[in-house]
């Protein structure tokens, strides 16, 4: 999808928490800040709004001097989750539909994210909330359908301690039968996003092989990605794409492609029919 | 109070929100918003939030051509409003404390701001929720023993629309007592704030002296204003003061001030120790 320029306010919003991650000097704060809006005239609206956010953390790793704003952010998170992972385990396996439940949990996962305020979010909560609300949009049925004849299936993922619930979607995927699943996280930090270090302390590639995207925008930008990740994104049967930034960026793909998550915001809300925090799964 | 960074971002949505109140042509919204990004390096902190808008709004007449982008929506919301004053004159003549009554109305009726997300909510909801809702900061007891002593009221407007339900608190103040009430407006319109055409389309003048302070910025910047302003807010017994663009210029004064407001964003909700949307009436 392209930006829009209610987007841009949002930027700015995005830009003053990362720097306020890094540093309490509310001069680097007001620099980041001044820097991301002098951007603004040269924006080309034709860019996905996750490009927009890359060249906007470009400007923050360079005034902060930090490329990961949200490290401690994203170990908490994983830490945090995964002490919830026993527990969620049991939730799926009592489930009266183990694999709807797990998809479900993999989208309230997704409201573990720095970017807007659901990071503020209980995780309790959300858990709750999650397993007791239907999906606003529901493409459960032919996921299964999908899934159940698919070989090589490719995961998208998101933030981190989103993937712990990832995890937990892959194992009851793998139980029901045995699949070959290659789980993609970005080649560098940015945001709260997955990267290689993120999947494997969550015990990621005990369930699939993790790959890197070979980029690091906070999404799946096709033309940034590396032979390797190209290769795998054209050869799987299923594709699961996790996040509103997954979602940006490959919403026109002609590939078969499942969205899992929550609409964060009005823009992205809007153009999926749904409202604000309602949970998605979306061919 | 001083402007935070936070501010910045907010100062962008609003920005955008006027020039689609002008227009459809994206351009010129792009244009705006490219406008007001640019002069974010230049602004100094210690301006208010009411300034920095004011500054924004010279940029959003500029460009678009208008001078006032809500002309629409207030006549619309002052029409709206007084289409409900029989229903809550009733509410507050058959309230248990009727001054209660009026002033959690006059708080409810703040709700009508475009320049946040609470001018979308429904005009019914907020009556009924106000109505049944404590204040999370009650001054209602001094504010009760001020005005019992006071011969002068200086009362701040805020928005069109609104003054309907300021217009039901000052009857109400003088049902109890005579009163001499001057009742403020903004010179020139900015946002959706009440000049003089709003208060006197929903019948003002019948019940208070209306009086310009003499600026366009959407608050009381006291060096903005004229010197007859100036002798009112010096002379006054009491003065009550609408809305949060007021509370921002005006939360430093020395004087017998009474704050009516709804809290409507992070910064000022957490400055008042409350929640955002919480009602407020503080001395």
């Amino acid at each position: 999808m392209q930006t829009y320029l209610d987007c841009i306010p949002c930027l700015l919003t995005q830009a003053l928490k990362a720097a306020r991650a890094v540093t309490d000097d509310e001069d680097t704060h007001r620099r980041v800040l001044n820097a991301v809006a002098g951007m603004v005239p040269q924006l080309s609206l034709g860019l996905s709004p996750p490009e927009i956010t890359q060249y906007g953390y470009r400007l923050i790793y360079q005034i902060t001097g930090s490329s990961d704003p949200f490290h401690q952010a994203k170990v908490e998170a994983n830490r945090a989750v995964l002490a919830l992972y026993p527990h969620l385990k049991e939730v799926i396996a009592g489930a009266e539909d183990p694999l709807l439940t797990a998809c479900k949990l993999a989208i309230a996962g997704n409201s573990i994210d720095l970017a807007t305020n659901f990071g503020q979010m209980d995780i309790g909560d959300i858990i709750e909330t999650a397993l007791v609300s239907p999906l606003a949009v529901n493409g459960y049925q032919r996921f299964l359908s999908s899934i159940s004849s698919a070989r090589r299936i490719l995961y998208l993922g998101d933030n981190a301690g989103e993937i712990v619930f990832d995890r937990l979607l892959i194992e009851e995927m793998r139980r029901v039968r045995e699949l070959d699943i290659d789980f993609v996280v970005r080649e560098r930090p940015i945001i709260n996003d997955a990267t290689r270090d993120d999947a494997v302390a969550v015990g990621m590639d005990r369930v699939a092989r993790i790959v890197s995207n070979g980029s690091d925008a906070p999404a799946t930008i096709l033309s940034q990605c590396s032979p390797e990740m190209l290769g795998l994104f054209y050869a799987a049967d299923v594709i699961i794409a996790k996040g509103q930034g997954n979602y940006e960026s490959l919403d026109a793909e002609p590939a078969n492609i499942f969205f899992f998550l929550r609409a964060k915001c009005p823009i992205v809300a809007g153009l999926l029919g749904v409202n604000v925090g309602d949970a998605v799964l979306k061919q």
